[in-house]
């Protein structure tokens, strides 16, 4: 089968976020992964790379723009 | 194998940009594709969404910023 596996880069490490995924796809300010047996993540992140013949994706976070930051901390 | 297809959303198409896709990565401000036979494509796009059992990759360009097209426009 064709899934791949996806990684979150943090700092240096490569963190194994959903193994078997099939789709990734926009979501809101982030993506929503699924796998192979239809279960959902979804993670404020975007796709860095993917080397698909060896069934990994790495995805990065996606920093909150300032102006949330500095709302969410007000609120 | 587990290489995919890139379409590129032109309006309400997608045309086949690259075949056999096995590694995406960013480059420059924008991606750099390899297929299975280490060709390389090089787009200014960004991945909108991935269906990796259907072997397709959707990807979308990426417009140039405004200043970016102001100063070409003027050189």
């Amino acid at each position: 089968m064709c899934e791949a596996n996806a990684y979150l880069k943090e700092g240096e490490d490569e963190i194994l976020f959903m193994e078997a995924v099939d789709i990734i796809e926009p979501f809101e300010d982030g993506l929503k992964l699924v796998d192979i047996f239809g279960k959902q993540k979804f993670l404020r992140a975007r796709i860095m790379d993917m080397t698909l013949l060896n069934h990994r994706i790495l995805l990065e976070h996606v920093p909150i723009p300032a102006e949330a930051a500095h709302a969410s901390s007000h609120s």
